[in-house]
């Protein structure tokens, strides 16, 4: 084994920094063998230099993160800041100055993976990236790596724990929306400001990452359609119960069945029960991947924390290290595919509207007529009536999003329409 | 990129193979853009040459495997040919001629992999074998690479198709073992001598696999506990419902409370409904791994079939093309924490079992009398009694096995029992 260290610069050193750094000391022998060098932890930058970290030792820390990693003599720059700036400046300063990048900003890749990528190869260097997706699950590596020889289809994924802790909740007792975003807040699953999470912007910063990995072309974060949680009602688990559905937030990323191009979008959805998604409780994350050979498989974990998202940036360290020892690159970015990415218009699934509709006769002649008009073949509907008024339940056969929208627009058009109640996908089926 | 194409060997022609091969060839430009050079199939080892085969050149045939991987110029032979010999002599000998090797032998990997690894090793080469354990779920890299800067603390698997179809079958039909067996056969999910699946021949030589990554320790076959599934009754499942739990075949690799050693093992054992693994249907596969920072994480799919195993065969072949081309080999064997691999006598666990008692005073006294004089502490006991005859159901706290074994011992030998119906391990709490 060499004895000379490796060197790590950690920037960032908040619930996931100071982990990784509490890791590096206490199985500081394990990462050594599994390397084949000692790791040494060169540098932290950090923004508050005061505050007392344990186990840190004081004389690594500083606020110049940009000195850190324009030493020269750090081989690995660990980069857990998060958001665009400095971090890309960071990243690419060190790349520059010899080092390979191991990060877990997802906002960052799903933006300017392209530009990142293309500096680590031009500096001939690493840049790694799991735990950017669903924290200690392995998915990155499986999709660029176990399943480099299978052509994957699509993948399905919950990936935001903070929503699905919440959907989970509504599901399992009836909470509406804010009673259970209250409940994620009070518990810290939720942030003071839970945009991020319940807008879907998270989510599609990783749907973008793992489309871009799974279909070999460049997703951007601006290609992902997204929709977020917060419209969802108990009364659209009610309709999804009836439906042998429950509802989550899904990342999904599709190849079209022609294979010429490839969607990726971000809202929530009915799946059925007997979906292995369907179980995924609490704020665990779970990602089902289908493909040509494999089949379907499933991946399953915790999506955020400070361990298990320290967990994944380490095994990226590790293989980081052993790539330098022995003078070789990982996997770079693969977009050779270069497939277009059609927008949510042509995106092809099912749909489950409910209307609010008059109570008379001829009323579900005339809306029938709307959805065979926009070419939206009806699967089964369910009609309730009371007091003059009257609910009508649709659930469609597949259709394009374009045509769905269509459809909708002219329904809302309808006298005996008084409005669209709810209008949710369902997948997974 | 490269245009000189890198030469594969393909040993074996079955299911596995074939699929391999066709593969190779209907996505030889994927293959190609993802490794960085073209990969093309420069011979094919059979033992029956005369069978026609479809999409593979009949001059690339032959039924000299030793001449094949002699041959010098084979940049990565895929083995696929299962069992020890001539796999074994086959594999060390492609080293030897500057070869690197994908396997999918796991009863080879479980005896001998550590010479394999050896062999590997001395000559510079790659020993991958993903598709050894459970098909094409990604778990050999997860647990090595992703995993690499984490502890891995337990692995509790569904590694065997075949008894987990069987298993699932009693548990929702309440048929008996043979019945389900039969189905499984004429499903051909079960082979007309089911041994290796039914007694955990099969699973116990991916338990040896996966506890050696996981713990970075020489696990061998012998090494690994074995009982088989073929006892398990109707009246099992019965019991395990009223505890809540179904009953799977579980490999189940363990470090001690102390760290200081591990324990492999494959039995049958109840496990709460509640569990992930619980809800693995059919013929799925799925493995649960435990570690310190990144908790609880699982990987599901299908763990046999040609295509799905193709899949794990074929991301391997990308990656040790890959390292061809750099110059560099990936992780070899990591067996440096060498911790002893404990007797099953000291695997700690919950058990539940059923005794046949005389119906009279002072049995349930002499019971549990023998279960404290054994140092095992009962959690629940239900007694049923009619006409004479009585049952006694226990559920013991964690015990060591051979505690538990003295205490059974010690049962059959006192006058009021008549006998032991069964005893089950309660895993997965």
């Amino acid at each position: 084994m060499r004895t000379r260290p490796l060197k790590v610069a950690l920037l960032g050193c908040g619930v996931v920094g100071s982990e990784v750094a509490r890791i590096m000391t206490t199985h500081a022998d394990d990462l050594a063998a599994r390397i084949g060098a000692p790791v040494e932890l060169a540098g932290v930058a950090v923004r508050r230099p005061d505050k007392v970290r344990e186990g840190i030792d004081p004389s690594l820390v500083t606020t110049d993160a940009t000195a850190l990693v324009k030493r020269g003599d750090i081989d690995v720059v660990v980069e857990v800041i998060g958001g665009i700036e400095p971090a890309r400046t960071l990243i690419t300063t060190a790349f520059e100055h010899g080092a390979s990048v191991v990060s877990a900003n997802k906002a960052l890749l799903a933006q300017d993976g392209a530009a990142l990528h293309a500096a680590a190869d031009e500096n001939g260097k690493d840049l790694y990236y799991e735990a950017a997706v669903a924290g200690a699950i392995p998915l990155i590596r499986p999709l660029r790596e176990s399943l480099a020889g299978d052509k994957v289809n699509r993948v399905l994924g919950i990936v935001n724990g903070t929503t699905n802790f919440i959907l989970d909740k509504m599901d399992s007792t009836g909470a509406g929306y804010q009673e259970a975003l209250d409940e994620a807040t009070a518990l810290g699953y939720a942030e003071a400001d839970p945009t991020a999470d319940v807008e879907g912007f998270d989510a599609a910063a990783k749907a973008a990452i793992l489309a871009g990995i799974a279909f070999h072309t460049r997703v951007r974060l601006d290609d992902v359609y997204r929709e977020g949680m917060t419209e969802v009602t108990a009364a659209d688990f009610a309709s999804a119960k009836e439906m042998g559905c429950t509802i989550k937030l899904l990342a999904i990323c599709e190849r079209a069945a022609d294979g010429a191009s490839v969607t990726a979008r971000v809202h929530p959805a009915m799946i059925p029960l007997s979906h292995p998604l369907a179980s995924v409780r609490g704020a665990y994350n779970a990602v089902f991947v289908e493909s040509d050979a494999a089949g379907q498989l499933m991946f399953y974990g915790p999506g955020a924390g400070g361990s298990p998202t320290a967990s994944a940036v380490l095994g990226d360290l590790v293989a980081v290290c052993r790539n330098r020892l022995s003078g070789a690159t990982g996997p770079g970015e693969s977009a050779y595919a270069a497939l277009p990415v059609s927008p949510m218009g042509d995106v092809v699934t099912r749909y489950h509207i409910s209307l609010d509709v008059a109570d008379k006769p001829g009323v579900l002649a005339q809306v029938a007529t709307v959805f065979a008009e926009h070419g939206v073949s009806i699967d089964t509907v369910r009609q309730q009536g009371k007091d003059g008024e009257a609910s009508l339940v649709v659930v469609t056969h597949r259709a394009s999003d374009a045509a769905l929208g269509g459809t909708v627009e002219a329904l809302r058009k309808l006298d005996t329409v008084r409005g669209v109640a709810s209008i949710m996908r369902v997948e997974g089926e």
